[in-house]
């Protein structure tokens, strides 16, 4: 009987808990689920023959150890830093691992001992990385297979709303960690145009978003990560003319965003004490000129020159022109706007997100060029079943099955990246609603 | 016989050793120059009497320590980081201890040992910080002398060029720190104005400076310091309503400026590598948008909404239009820029640099309430005799003068903005054509 450990039960693990629970009993598996809170384990797995939830601070290392000793495969839905102390583990007790988080540099160190021990290592197998791999470089294989030449390829996703419940002029909730959220986009961004290398400072990037449509969901805006170029080599385009990678919001977010952020409202760098009077209009206020003679909206008004109507209303709704008093009193400029979108883009309990990515592909094969959109769109169920959690839960579980029935077979450190292990998982997803559309537009 | 060991002979210490050098021989000092250039040293001193060149690694413990051994008073010209290794060496040899630096942490956590064992550690005794300090201090003391109230204190300074030298569109060069000029306001600025606290994100700043004039100079813009705020409790200004620091540049820097920061060019925080074809033109391309359509010149233009002609000329005429190669090939966008920079804004032989400081007090006193205007210009001679070298030089090598006379009598460590240091040492610059003109404007 195979043990499949989970490590972690937040959020993003319902799905993953649920899809491994079911198999459980039928494919004659025992699933542990560890976490800090065991009732909340408990409630994950509804009881499901087969299953059992541990209790586990993960900072006890020999409870830690002891489970994973115990354990044929190794499922990290921790946070990320806390990945490389359980491979490190799983290295040494010659166990299994998957996850959904980046690859670090500190598992590509033990690359060679996790091929010598005869183990399989998988990370990036979740949503963004996973899906966007996945569903990109089967496309990008399919094109070499041919013969054919990739021009361009850009690529978009986002974490939003599903239209019904866009109940804000933001069209926007958290569906994902706030902070990485607030600080999106900090530093120096980069792509390449028409073999032209592009920087975008922090300051310019959200005035750079471009217009991204979805059949039958409209316009969105996508603005540029941070880092386009690494995927060059990643999926074996060391020479393509033109990369970009972005993040998609609605229509009309990146321009009220952009207040936030010439205001300074997203600056992380100093620590801010205001008054325990202060409110949230005092707090927009410190980031704008004094001028007694002006209200706030007036001074705003002239300090963002193309200011119009719809961006006002998101600032508005915010509250930041409101007396109300602000949810924190100490922190940066980041933390407490963080705290003040926390309370206004929070789920409600039947809210229902949604997944969007499109990949924008221009290929040339036998003398002809054509444009290859490829878009995906998942919604959530509500605020517990969301689509975030199915994304990045679902795939992480289907790449555990497969290797367990031995249709991955394979050792060594691996992403989804490899038709051996895209193609079985993108073929199980199609099962349960997750597909890309494709639509080509001849040149 | 008093011994003077003076550690540096760059740029900056060259009116500090004139002035001590001059003295070696009426006031029966030896006074030793210790440079890791011995050339540079010995060409420093000319030859004169009771002077001696040392050559110095300061890296070298126990050259550094046998010399500061054999010297009753220490001046560390070296560059700021290396100070507290100074003053550690000084405190355990009993000797005092002079710079024009910003006091740093280790300074002050040996503030205790100084006292005790009855040394004189002076620092921020140079132009700013140093002349800024003394020339508000002695004011702010005279009106707390007379229970008046300062209602509010702004305060600019400058490194310029003479009016007959400003012989490019900048109306700049650079006579300090290169990378400080580029790096300068980076993260988040701090003031507070009529009681309200007021932060200005760097994309910001330079966008937000004011007009500050000098008579028989004209113009000048001042944009904020980092922190305005640490001045008030340093001065005993603690419940001030209005406090403000900031840099002086001639009208039109700050707006051209302005450009550079929206487009990119002075990040620090990534690593370029352009090929080794890249002209200046495709390093300012790079940070515009793709579009094979337009020009770089139009692109920019569009690009900076308000740009205008005086603002498009000084771009031109760093030649960043031009196809003229870069200087280098590697480093951060702000490294690249500076390189840039470096060749355009030389000082020549014969070009006279200028320090402009300018003090805007509001003084409630009596009943009444005054605008005080307190102005500081001083003109270079030549590249080699600047008026930075001067104002940066002379009130140390007075300091030191002053307390081998006896006539400044401390122990501890200190700053120069108590009367028995300022008082002195202001009457004595003014010997020397440093001295403030005072303008008063009755409400």
């Amino acid at each position: 009987m195979n043990r499949i450990l989970i490590l972690g039960g937040g959020k993003s693990s319902t799905f993953l808990i649920d899809y491994l629970a079911d198999q459980a009993s039928s494919k004659n598996r025992h699933v542990v689920l560890a976490d800090l809170d065991v009732e909340l384990a408990k409630r994950k797995l509804k009881g499901k023959a087969n299953t059992e939830a541990k209790a586990l601070d993960i900072g006890d290392e020999n409870a830690r150890r002891q489970l994973i000793k115990e354990a044929d495969v190794v499922i990290s839905m921790l946070p990320a830093r806390m990945h490389p102390q359980v491979a490190v583990d799983c290295l040494e007790h010659g166990k299994h691992f998957f996850s959904a988080s980046y690859e670090s540099k500190e598992m590509r160190q033990m690359e060679a001992q996790i091929r010598e021990k005869g183990l399989f290592f998988l990370n990036e197998c979740g949503l963004d990385p996973g899906i966007d791999h996945m569903s990109a470089k089967k496309i990008i294989d399919q094109v070499k297979a041919n013969q054919g030449e990739i021009l361009s390829f850009k690529s978009f996703a986002g974490g939003l709303l599903s239209p019904e419940c866009e109940d804000n002029p933001w069209k926007y909730k958290f569906t994902w960690n706030p902070r990485n959220v607030v600080l999106a986009g900090q530093g120096m961004s980069r792509y390449i145009e028409q073999s032209k290398l592009k920087y975008i400072p922090y300051h310019q990037l959200f005035k750079r978003a471009v217009k991204v449509s979805f059949d039958e969901l409209g316009d969105f805006e996508g603005y540029p990560n941070r880092d386009s170029l690494a995927y060059r080599k990643l999926y074996g385009l060391e020479n393509i003319p033109t990369m970009l990678r972005g993040t998609l919001r609605r229509t009309g977010f990146t321009k009220a965003w952009d207040v936030l952020i010439e205001l300074g409202l997203t600056d992380d760098s100093i620590e801010l004490n205001p008054p325990s009077t202060s409110t949230k209009r005092d707090f927009l206020n410190s980031f704008l000129p004094f001028d007694p003679e002006r209200s706030v909206e007036e001074k705003l008004s002239s300090y963002i020159p193309d200011m119009d109507f719809p961006t006002f209303e998101k600032i508005q709704w915010l509250g930041l022109f409101s007396h109300d008093p602000l949810p924190i009193y100490q922190g940066s400029p980041a933390q407490i706007l963080q705290a003040i979108l926390e309370k206004e883009w929070t789920l409600k309990a039947d809210d229902r997100d949604m997944i969007v990515m499109q990949h924008q592909f221009e290929i040339k094969e036998n003398n002809s060029t054509r444009k290859l959109i490829s878009s995906l769109v998942v919604k959530g169920e509500n605020s517990d079943h969301t689509a975030m959690a199915k994304t990045v839960g679902l795939p992480l579980a289907i790449a555990v099955d497969l290797f367990l029935e031995g249709e991955i077979q394979l050792s060594g450190l691996h992403l989804p990246i490899i038709p051996e292990i895209y193609l079985p998982i993108l073929d199980r997803l199609a099962d349960y609603g997750i597909h890309f559309d494709e639509k080509v537009l001849e040149n």
